[in-house]
């Protein structure tokens, strides 16, 4: 049952070895103007030199090929070259997050990484962490996404209380809410049944801080259509474990682990 | 759809607030004299007084209420009351895993929390890190353990290098191993395919380092039959994104998520 080793080693090698998320428009022989930020790292960090190959994904048109055409003082110049793949699309699934103590950029990452295509910072009754340095949560999502082969940045929305994310919630969007008191159905089994009636579905995932929901909260979210409570088994998990478990459940049922990456 | 709301606060606030792992004996009126590490936890970072109640386990006998009987200068005893919880048997799943620079705690910690039976470290090619500090991972285990609520710490092997682990691999365990050169099948689709002949099954979960695994590992592991390759989309994740995402698609599905904290 086992396939034949890959054939891609050389061309996992030959791709180059930076990736930059550059949102500017894309064509043959176009120039990139890097900001201040990049272009101090693929010089100083990277070291890179004119004529070095750089990956380069702007959201909407791929993945290009792109030279160092100039290292500046204060910038880098980039030239694009040719189409390297394809724009892929990430899958339609929102993460809601209570953001957690000294783990919230975890979370970005992580999410980022298993293909999630917005992020909603929430605020709820037993939060710890009262605010969020949008700048910085940008930043770990371009990092990850360009770190982990994306085509895009996962779009982040500004905090907003619980109760306004409930409100607003799309009437067609599933809000699958893990929830910490147990009563839940195991997620995989969950998403088993709605799956026949909803795909190609949009999905949500609501993820409650360390402290867990209010009564008023839990009261709240089965009060919601949309809202299906989930569990994940006899253990309690941390709020950032159970982000990831999740997202890994849900995507690999209904987002795109059958397909396979760039170089294959 | 949506259930009632949770009755069961009350009970979750009455739960001890301190668990912890105490390799002893346990029956009724049976005292635990703890050790120095423990001790220190108690009285000085939990200032535990007399009279306290506690939750311990030793692996074999569920959780137990216990009581502080005496506060020494350098040891805690506690003395057993009753079991709160009948032991609970964690699923059959190990994983081995190349350690990680700075990422090998984590990876414990989240396989723990996640429900893995036996974490065993091996070496590769590619790896970074060429030494485990097994003391520390096992510290690590016991806290992960305590905070989960789990009534077992998972078993740590002594680490080995790949071609040791493939060697003496149970003909009986399926070795699922998260390929990175993308040619894998989708783990969710693999899993579902497997199972109507492997359950209840005995499973493993093989992760390479973050450099993945050597053009010859690929074609060892090949040739090993119990080795199924699988993949986890379009994105390249990071070796420790990779363990977490992985045990929670096994666990969810062959795992015990169906089951429910103790405290429902």
């Amino acid at each position: 049952m086992n396939q034949a080793p890959p054939q891609s080693y050389s061309k996992m090698l030959a791709r180059p070895k930076i990736r930059l998320f550059v949102p500017e428009p894309f064509g043959p022989g176009l120039s990139l103007h890097i900001a201040a930020g990049q272009s101090h790292y693929l010089a100083h960090v990277m070291r890179a030199k004119e004529g070095d190959s750089i990956a380069v994904f702007n959201g909407q048109d791929g993945e290009w090929l792109a030279e160092v055409s100039m290292v500046g003082k204060k910038a880098v110049t980039l030239s694009l070259v040719s189409q390297l793949a394809a724009q892929k699309t990430t899958p339609d699934v929102w993460l809601a997050f209570a953001p957690i103590r000294n783990k919230t950029e975890l979370v970005v990452e992580k999410a980022t990484e298993l293909g999630v295509s917005k992020l909603l910072p929430v605020f709820t009754h037993h939060a710890v962490v009262k605010s969020v340095n949008m700048e910085k949560l940008k930043a770990h999502a371009i990092e990850a996404a360009e770190q982990c082969q994306r085509h895009d940045v996962p779009q982040i929305t500004e905090h907003k209380d619980l109760s306004v994310l409930l409100g607003a919630w799309p009437k067609d969007r599933i809000l699958l809410f893990a929830d910490e008191s147990g009563h839940g159905e195991n997620l995989h089994t969950l998403l088993h049944t709605l799956l026949p009636t909803l795909l190609p579905g949009k999905f949500g995932l609501l993820i409650g801080p360390e402290g867990g929901f209010s009564a008023d909260e839990h009261h709240m979210l089965r009060i919601v259509a949309q809202v299906k409570a989930f569990g994940m088994g006899p253990r309690i998990l941390r709020a950032d474990t159970a982000a990831t478990a999740a997202l890994a459940c849900i995507l690999s049922q209904v987002g795109d682990w059958d397909a396979r990456p760039n170089f294959t």
